[in-house]
C-alpha cells in the first residue's frame, strides 16, 4: 500500500548552485549527501515536513539524470512513493499493466526501489521505495 | 516556515487516462475537483499522506499546461510547499533573490498561493501555499 510521497527527485546542472538556492529557499541544510554508483548518482537530502527533497547529481555523462537533463533540461526527474511492501505493490501495479524498469534494487538512503517506465504513469517516472530492514 | 509538501503537480495531456492511471497507481480516488478560472486549469486531488497529488487539465489552449505540455511533454509541473505565513515568506525570499511569479492570489482547495520563476530555483516551478481562513 501506498503511504505518503517519500521524495521527489529533482534533477540538478549544477550541483553547488543548487544546493544554495534550495539551503535558502527551504531555510535549511541536507542531512544527508550519498553516492549511488549503480545509478551514476550523487544524491543530497533535505527533509521536508514526513518527506525529502532529493537533488540529484549526475557523476558520470553516461548518467541517466545526465541524459534527462540534456533532453529536458533541469528540473522534477521522479515521483518516489513510500510503500510498505515493494515486492506485494510491484505484484498488484504489474496486474494492473504497469511496467517496472528492471527489478528491484538497492537505492540511496537505506531504501529498496523500483521505477515504473513513464509510459505507463502519465509521463511521471515514478519510483517506488521501501526501507530496507537488514 | 516552509512546513511540508503541499502538493505535486502534474499537467495531464489526457485527463481521462491520468485518472484510471492514478486511481490505479495509487489504489484510491480523487476527493476533489475544481476549475480554477484565472489559470485555465481544472485540478484533481489525491491524498498521499500529509501531503497531495494534483492533476491538472488544461481547459483553454492559453492556459500554461497546454503551453508546459507543447513544450516539455505531460509529467510533473511544480512543486507546491505549505508555508505557515506566505507574506513573511514571499519577503524572506524576495530579500535572498527569488522572484516571484505576479502577487499572491487566490487557488485551488481554498489555499492563498504564489508562485516562484523557474529560473531562479534550479529550473522547478516553485508554488507556496497557505490555507485562506476567511
Amino acid at each position: 500500500m501506498i503511504k505518503k510521497i517519500e521524495h521527489i527527485g529533482i534533477a540538478s546542472k549544477n550541483i553547488d548552485e543548487s544546493l544554495t538556492v534550495f539551503d535558502k529557499l527551504l531555510g535549511r541544510s541536507t542531512y544527508k549527501t550519498e553516492k549511488v554508483a549503480s545509478e551514476g548518482v550523487k544524491t543530497h537530502f533535505y527533509k521536508v515536513g514526513e518527506s525529502k527533497i532529493e537533488l540529484l547529481e549526475a557523476t558520470s555523462e553516461k548518467s541517466p539524470i545526465s541524459n534527462f537533463i540534456s533532453k529536458k533540461g533541469e528540473g522534477m526527474h521522479h515521483l518516489a512513493l513510500y510503500v510498505d511492501n515493494i515486492y506485494t505493490e510491484l505484484e498488484r501495479l504489474n496486474s494492473l499493466g504497469f511496467e517496472a524498469i528492471g527489478e528491484v534494487k538497492k537505492g540511496a538512503d537505506n531504501k529498496l526501489i523500483c521505477f515504473l517506465h513513464p509510459k505507463t504513469t502519465s509521463g511521471v517516472l515514478i519510483e517506488l521505495c521501501q526501507e530496507q530492514f537488514e
